[in-house]
C-alpha cells in the first residue's frame, strides 16, 4: 500500500479513513486532527496555560507530546495512586518523559494527601471499589492542581475508544442526563472549576499507539491492575466487533452524536433547568451537597480508621 | 435449579430475569408478559381482528400461537417470496401449523403478484439486494392484505433481540428520526394503514424458542439464505456478548429507551412536523412520493424485463 498523500511506502493503513500513511504522513495527519478537534471545539488557544493530566500511558503522553509540537504552553500532572510496581513503572515514565524534553511536571502523590490516601489504602478502608475511590481523588486532585496553579484548561488524554465505549454505556442504559453532557469540552460551572477538553477524542487508540511508537515515546504498556473485567472493556469489545465489520463505526458513532444525536437530549435536559454547584464546607472546592465528594471520601476514611485503631484489636 | 414461581424442578434458566420455571410455569410467564406488551402499549384488545404475518419461523409462529391461546380474533398471513426450498419449507410448517390448529390463513404468492414479483427475480431484474426488495415488496403485502381484509391490526413476531438490534443500528449512526418513531406500535398515518404491533418485543429470541419448543411448535430451523452476513446479525452479536458479560442489557436498552431515551427525539422530530403520506396515483396505497415505493419497484422491473426482452438478445 503507497502513502494516501504522498506515494511513498505506507507503514500504516487505517481502514476507518480508508488511507494509508508513510511515517512523515502519518504524523502530520494526527498533529492535524489533533489541532481541528482543539479549533473546531474552541478548546485552547496558544496563550492558554494547560495542564495535561498524564498517567504515563501511550494516550497521554502522546497528547503532551503533539500539544508541545503545535507549540501550547504545557505542564504535565501526575498523580502517584499507590498501586503497587504499577504506579512506581508509570511514574517512571512520566519522569523520564518529562526530563529529556525538559518539560515542567507536577507530581501529587496520594499517599501524602489529607490522612494518607493512597488507592489500595482507601479502597480497603472505605469497602468501595478501587476505580471508584481512584476517580473521585483524581477528579479533586485534577481540579485543585488546575485552579491553584492558575492554568486555563486542563487537558486529558481520553481517546476515540474511551468516548464511545463512554457514549455506548450511556445509550445502553439511556441514561439522559449524562449523554445531555457528554462532549469533549466541558465548561466551567464553578469559578473554581477549569476548562477540561479532550483534544484525541477523534483518535483511535490504535492511531495514538501508532503515534507514540512513531515519536519514539516511552510509555507503560501494562494497564492498571485494577481495570480487569471492567464494563469498560467489555463496551470497547463490542465497538471493535462493529468496527472490524464496518469501518468508521466508532468514529461516526461518535461524531454524529456531537453533530446531530446530542440536541436532542440537551434540548431535553435543558428543561429540568441545571443548578451549578455550592463552595464545599470543608474544602472550598465544587461541590453538589454541602461536601464534596472528596472530603466526604476523606472524612469516611478517617472515621473508619479511628474506629479501628479504637477497636478490640488496639 | 428450582423454579422460581412453583419449586418443582426448573427446566430453564433466565439470568437477564434472574429467574429459573418448570414447563407450565413458563408457559404462564410467556403469555403473560405477552398480554402485559399488549395491555401495556396498547396493542390491541379482544374484539380487535388481527393479522398476524408468519414466516414459518419460531418467532411468528409463537406469536400466533400465543395470541390464540389469549382468546385473539387472528387471521395468519404468509407470503410465498420465491426463495427456492426454503420458501418451500417454510410454506409447509406454516400451512402444517394452521391446519393442525384449525386457523385461518392466507397465502399472497408474489410470483403471482402485477408482473411476478418472486424476490429473486425482482433483485436480478433491478440489481437490489434481495433484502431490500424483498422488505418493499412484504410491506406492501401486508398493509394492503390488512386494509382490503378489513383487519384493525397487523402483528408481527419480532422480538427483543429484533428490537435491540434495530435500536443500536439506529444509535451508532444518530438517525434521529428513525429512533423518533421506533416503538413496539406503530398508529396508522393513513387511513389504508392499519395499527402495526410487536406483541414480543421483550421477549428474547431464546425466550421464543423455548416457548415455541415446550409448545411442540414445529417451525423453519433454517435462516433465510440472504440474510448471511447482513448487519443485523453483526449488531445481534455484539449484544449478546454486552448480555453475556451483564445479564439483562437487552432488555433494559429496550425498555429504557422506551420509557426515558425516545421522549427527547420525540420531542426533536416533533419540531420538524411529520407530513402524513398521499395516497399512491398508481395503487391507491400510501405513499410519500406521488407513487408507492412499492408501485416504483414495480415499474421498475416491467422496465427492465420490457428492455431485455426487446434487446438484442431477443
Amino acid at each position: 500500500m503507497k502513502c494516501t498523500r504522498c506515494r511513498a511506502k505506507a507503514e500504516v493503513h487505517l481502514r476507518a479513513h480508508n488511507a494509508g500513511f508513510c511515517r512523515p504522513c502519518y504524523l502530520g495527519f494526527f498533529r492535524r486532527h489533533v489541532e481541528r478537534a482543539i479549533a473546531g471545539e474552541h478548546m485552547c488557544t496558544l496563550d492558554d496555560r494547560v495542564l495535561v493530566a498524564v498517567s504515563g500511558g501511550k494516550d497521554s503522553l502522546a497528547l503532551w507530546d503533539v500539544l508541545v509540537e503545535l507549540g501550547y504552553r504545557t505542564t504535565g500532572l501526575y498523580v502517584a495512586q499507590g498501586i503497587g510496581g504499577y504506579s512506581t513503572r508509570s511514574q517512571e515514565k512520566v519522569e523520564g518523559f518529562a526530563r529529556q524534553r525538559g518539560l515542567a511536571l507536577r507530581i501529587v502523590d496520594l499517599a501524602d494527601e489529607g490522612p494518607g490516601l493512597a488507592v489500595p489504602d482507601v479502597a480497603a478502608s472505605t469497602r468501595r471499589s478501587p476505580c471508584s475511590a481512584c476517580g473521585t481523588l483524581k477528579r479533586h486532585v485534577f481540579d485543585e492542581a488546575a485552579v491553584t496553579g492558575g492554568f486555563d484548561v486542563l487537558a486529558t488524554g481520553h481517546n476515540l475508544d474511551d468516548e464511545a465505549a463512554r457514549l455506548l454505556g450511556n445509550v445502553l442504559r439511556w441514561q439522559v442526563d449524562h449523554l445531555a453532557r457528554q462532549r469533549p469540552v466541558l465548561a466551567p460551572t464553578h469559578p473554581k472549576f477549569v476548562r477540561k477538553v479532550k483534544p484525541l477524542f477523534l483518535l483511535s487508540e490504535y492511531e495514538t499507539a501508532v503515534y507514540a511508537f512513531m515519536r519514539g515515546i516511552d510509555y507503560v504498556v501494562e494497564e492498571c491492575p485494577n481495570s480487569v473485567g471492567a464494563t469498560q472493556l467489555v463496551y470497547k469489545d463490542a465497538l471493535n466487533r462493529l468496527e472490524a465489520a464496518s469501518p468508521g463505526t466508532k468514529l461516526s458513532f461518535v461524531r454524529e452524536f456531537l453533530r446531530g444525536g446530542q440536541a436532542a437530549f440537551a434540548a431535553h435536559a435543558a428543561a429540568d433547568e441545571e443548578r451549578p454547584p455550592n463552595a464545599c464546607a470543608r474544602c472550598g472546592m465544587p461541590a453538589w451537597g454541602e461536601v464534596c465528594s472528596f472530603c466526604r471520601l476523606v472524612a469516611e476514611v478517617e472515621r473508619k480508621r479511628a474506629r479501628r485503631s479504637g477497636g478490640p484489636a488496639a
